[in-house]
């Protein structure tokens, strides 16, 4: 995933892992305290495990980076803090990656990022996982429009996103609030496919967004997300375009990916600047592509050195050392054990092929290679080795 | 170093950023307690940031990884804690990439490990750095043989380790031990240079032990590492071989990497298993490369795609998509600039080459690429444009 984000011309940034409590908290609001992994340090201060890493890159990038050409492209990948209980795709401490684009908010950078998003997750190998693209302001302005009270207009949003129709139906009637808005604004947060669904709105800045970046991910190869007009996010600061990736495997936690358009920096003293962002679930992608059947991430040699005798240990030495220099994964017995549990261990190693090291051969400046999978043995010149172990496949 | 380990056949492994304040105390002593990061959580648990990690590493080792064959090679990358006043080289949160070899002491699994510190440090172009490798054996048996008293080894050894010469001829005037071992531990401690300084000393298990590791050393293609007698190395814990490497450039704080060979298993409950490992400070050696004049590291961008005129964006996000998928760090203008603006913006980031993408050109299916190092333009097919990129060099 990091070499997707390098290869889109995102640089990478680390941020601190603890921070005061109060970054967090002008961030996603006082709730999040609860949930936080907040202690005092020695000095008295309220610190907390970060929960997320976006508030310290925009914090980063008004203090540092403000004068940069825009946009601005940055990627992290770090450890986040939840005090939960842990369960499946709930853990304590959990990582992300996730990538900001600071300083614009063109059809095209929002377009670029959901593209990074898909590209980084389509990169681990995951295959089944959606793509759902909304946009917060069609919601907001319907609400906005027939919702004077703020407060209201914000309980409204949370209902819808979290799809409490029953509850909102409630404060619907109990505020005496018009239902042609509640049947209005339900079905359009319920409304999901092709962008083609959105031909029965009307057209809007919000509709034509939406369309140019289907039409620039189609550009990109990504054909395959959809249209999810119920996507409105927990929190404030979201204002345009948003998006998730889910991988139904998961079930109930199946959410991998959460992201948007967003203003953040005037809460850290900055100018208003526009981003769009995400953060992938790295430990829900790994469930997921464990739940698609994929072994767990190993390290699998390509080669493992065995001298044939003692007086062999030497030339051993020196070709494992000059595997490694040409870039081959290669071991080397470091154990001194006899042939046959040499082989076992090579086996249990995972090496593609084991090298022989024998007086014989190496009179030629040669080794036996041997096939781990196959088994087949044949003499290769030192010289050739790299490439030859290379070419296993 | 990532790269460097992973080809020398050690597998990557994560532990938690905080555990019980015990895991650490049972390693490293009560004495760590003041400078540990340490908290209690909303349970009212003590807990700290780790100070290290390879304390967790054999805890992880012992509980789920014992009956793996040996040797096990392990290492890990992560932040690590320590409270105290920040300075040059010495900050609250600082990175550690450490390897762990479990389940062996000979002499070949100790230069594996000596040769990977070393080839991880070359890995990041840091020139200047010496490797000092010694083995506690030498100067806790004189010590042992002599003075009877647990404690008061301990304490001989810590005082050597921190080469206050002029305190340990106190303790030894004070408690009356011999001179002629003062003499002598403190004549073996400052004794430094190439293998040969050890033919002054009995041959022993430990100068034989230390021999055939510089033998495999060069083996390894590593000729630069001198012996250095006088490392203790503070914990109580190592038990033969260790090492230190120094970037003189760093003045006062010079140490970038400590390791040795060691026995823990039995603190977390499992048997006793003989392993050597290490830790380098990523912090000091990034520091280290900075007074050598590197550069900061950062992410140059291969090639930026300027679409000519505003019909040939979608050409352009083509383009740089197709780029990408080909390996190569690729960006398009995202911000609709005007040509000289986009070329600005190429140079400001760094780009090796701009894509020009212009009507008349793509009409052929090809595009101007300007070398923005030279100014140089030529026309080049599209399906030509990665490999060229690539050798821009």
């Amino acid at each position: 995933m990091r070499d997707v984000c390098l290869r889109a011309g995102f640089g990478e940034v680390v941020t601190p892992t603890f921070e005061h409590s109060e970054l967090f908290t002008l961030r996603s609001g006082q709730a999040v305290i609860d949930e936080m992994y907040a202690f005092r340090d020695k000095g008295d201060r309220e610190m907390a495990l970060r929960p997320e890493i976006t508030a310290s890159v925009i914090r980063f990038f008004v203090n540092e980076l403000s004068n940069s050409p825009k946009p601005l492209k940055l990627y992290y990948v770090g450890n986040c803090f939840r005090y939960e209980n842990p369960q499946s795709g709930r853990f304590r401490e959990f990582f992300q990656l996730g990538a900001e684009l600071i300083g614009s908010k063109n059809p095209e950078t929002d377009a670029e990022v959901i593209a990074l998003a898909v590209n980084a997750i389509r990169s681990t190998g995951l295959k089944d996982f959606t793509v759902r693209v909304g946009h917060i302001g069609i919601l907001k302005s319907l609400v906005q429009a027939e919702i004077p009270d703020k407060q209201a207009v914000a309980e409204v949003l949370r209902m819808l996103d979290k799809e409490d129709f029953d509850a909102l139906g409630d404060m619907f009637d109990a505020r005496t609030l018009p239902r042609k808005l509640f049947d209005r604004i339900t079905t359009i947060a319920e409304m999901r496919g092709s962008v083609e669904i959105m031909d029965s709105l009307e057209k809007s800045e919000a509709t034509d967004h939406l369309r140019e970046i289907f039409r620039i991910l189609s550009l990109y190869g990504i054909e395959d997300c959809k249209i999810d007009l119920g996507i409105v996010r927990g929190l404030d600061y979201y204002t345009g375009m948003v998006f998730e990736i889910d991988a139904p495997a998961l079930g109930a936690e199946k959410q991998i990916m959460g992201g948007g358009s967003y203003t953040l920096s005037e809460l850290f003293g900055g100018e208003p600047v526009f981003s769009t962002g995400f953060a992938i679930g790295i430990d829900r992608v790994a469930l997921a592509l464990a739940a698609e059947g994929e072994k767990k991430p190993h390290t699998p040699l390509d080669a493992y050195v065995i001298p044939a005798k003692d007086d062999m240990r030497d030339h051993a030495f020196r070709i494992v050392s000059s595997l490694r220099a040409e870039g081959v994964r290669a071991d080397v017995d470091l154990m001194r054990r006899n042939m046959s549990k040499n082989l076992k261990y090579a086996s249990s190693a995972g090496a593609k092929c084991a090298i022989i090291v024998g007086s014989k051969e190496m009179a030629d400046n040669s080794v036996t290679l041997r096939d781990m999978r196959t088994g087949d043995q044949r003499v290769v010149a030192v010289g050739d080795l790299a490439k030859v172990v290379a070419g296993l496949g």
